[in-house]
């Protein structure tokens, strides 16, 4: 991990995904011009991992060989659109421009056709992994011509959890991001089907179940052991975490899109559908249906809205 | 892998999961006296493993040593019930029963009482693995009292992946089964989760996508890695065979239960209910309410109910 090694590629969001992801391929020998717009997140990946920093995204891309990769690993939506905008004049033709976020893959196929008129590749890469990334690899589904898919290679190769491995060229640009947006919302669906078999464990009282340890045990041998399934074992752990925990479930974008995009094809999404409405009604966003409903409730059968007589008695 | 190891246990039923069960406490050294009432299940596994076999439920329990362990591996319902009011008769106070199967929980509560009155243990285990489990161990969760767990613990620990790894005692009799219950039904959320998510990919052509390329990709780094998805990752390579596929799913017990517990404890199931309906519209079970439907739009909007008219152009 040292700054000496001349830089690749540029890498613009300097957040948890794009920090991290410059301290991977730096521990595989690729050196990034690294850039954030912010003062405080540049100092604090130079300061812990000797990568040095470039004060502005002139001074990024200055210093790249040509062709010249940017990667952006921003914030989906205005953001990214800004920081792109301000980009592609300081670009010349043959030059790729990577957007590594959780980006709309129509955004991305838009821009892909915008960058084309210039000369510009553009690749559209969806990266799973988290904060886990860092030590196991990122899943990588990506878009876009394959010139500029083959001058990324060893960047992607180094991303991956190993090369060859995790890493799936989809198609044209967009299909890496529409990848990305389906993956999201298989994740919505296999949380909340997670979550709902958690919660029937735990209101069985008569049993006493120690849900924890069951989480444990499935892990090994069972149909649904997976990773979530590793995580959500580790979090069943701490109680007081969960009985803490504000049961609203935030959503940011893919499982919108992705029964956005059920529509559109008319590909039914039950499942998918179901655990995206979830969330919303943990944000408070049935509440005033429910009230209605309550109100119905009175209207026609003169019962309580009182909230503690409008439930009824468990069991 | 002999016959010459003196039974520690009697099992009744040689099924898939049975015949494996078998075999791999066989491999631990663990000898079992083994019954099915089908003479070709009886000759098929002893020609293959040397184990030798009960010609009867009585010559089973017989060589048992006390406390005699009968463990039945049986299509739950009828069949487990008529086998368990066999079994009675030839068991003696501290005799322990095990039932194996895909048991619905309430069944399972109530046998432990009967067998109860009786001096008798019994334990429910739910058994998770399928086919993978001979070489790669059994989840297990199980219910019933300590007693007769310790006395089942050498089995427990050959069966599961690793001794007390993937083995969990949920609590008293029919919490064994319950937790196998929720356990399937997680899996029907994940599966169906998943399968959206694939449909989706297929559906969208514009981009072409290798859809079992990306499921392979997906198995490395990715939020959405399980073994599930290890397993569809080989069926999407096989296009022939998908293509050949009636699209129908089959539900065998624990979705539907799981669904009802979800009624009686009021914890809202979206995503488990949502799989569980899917299949019943696979089976066909929705085209009444299609039928239904496609008259109503006849009967205020003049809407056709030719089937070649019937469904919009695509996108």
């Amino acid at each position: 991990m040292s700054s000496v090694v001349s830089p690749c590629l540029a890498m613009v969001g300097l957040g948890r995904m794009g920090a991290n992801m410059v301290r991977r391929m730096a521990r595989a020998g690729i050196g990034c011009a690294a850039y954030d717009q912010s003062a405080e997140a540049r100092a604090a990946l130079q300061a812990e991992s000797g990568v040095s920093m470039a004060t502005s995204l002139a001074s990024a891309v200055a210093v790249l060989p040509a062709p010249r990769i940017v990667w952006l690993m921003l914030p989906a939506g205005d953001i990214t659109e800004q920081t792109l905008h301000a980009l592609l004049p300081l670009l010349s033709s043959g030059d790729i421009v990577v957007d590594g976020g959780n980006t709309d893959y129509r955004d991305s196929m838009r821009r892909a056709a915008l960058l084309r008129e210039t000369g510009l590749h553009f690749v559209d890469v969806g990266v799973s992994g988290g904060v886990w990334g860092l030590e196991k690899g990122y899943g990588l589904m990506y878009g876009g011509d394959r010139a500029a898919i083959g001058a990324l290679q060893r960047a992607l190769e180094a991303l991956a959890p190993a090369p060859g491995v995790g890493m799936v060229h989809c198609g044209e640009a967009g299909s890496g991001h529409y990848a990305k947006m389906i993956h999201n919302g298989i994740e919505y669906g296999m949380m909340q089907a997670y979550a709902e078999g958690f919660a029937l464990l735990k209101a069985k009282t008569e049993f006493n179940m120690d849900v924890a340890a069951i989480a444990e045990a499935w892990r090994h041998g069972t149909v649904v052991r997976s990773w979530l399934l590793d995580l959500t074992a580790g979090a069943l752990r701490d109680t007081t975490a969960i009985d803490a925990t504000a049961p609203i479930v935030a959503d940011s974008g893919e499982g919108r899109w992705t029964v956005r995009e059920s529509i559109d094809l008319r590909i039914p999404t039950p499942v998918i559908t179901a655990a995206l409405q979830a969330r919303f009604a943990s944000q408070g966003q049935a509440d005033y249906a429910a009230r209605l409903l309550a109100q119905m409730r009175k209207a026609f059968g003169g019962h309580s809205v009182d909230p503690t007589q409008a439930a009824p008695a468990k069991r």
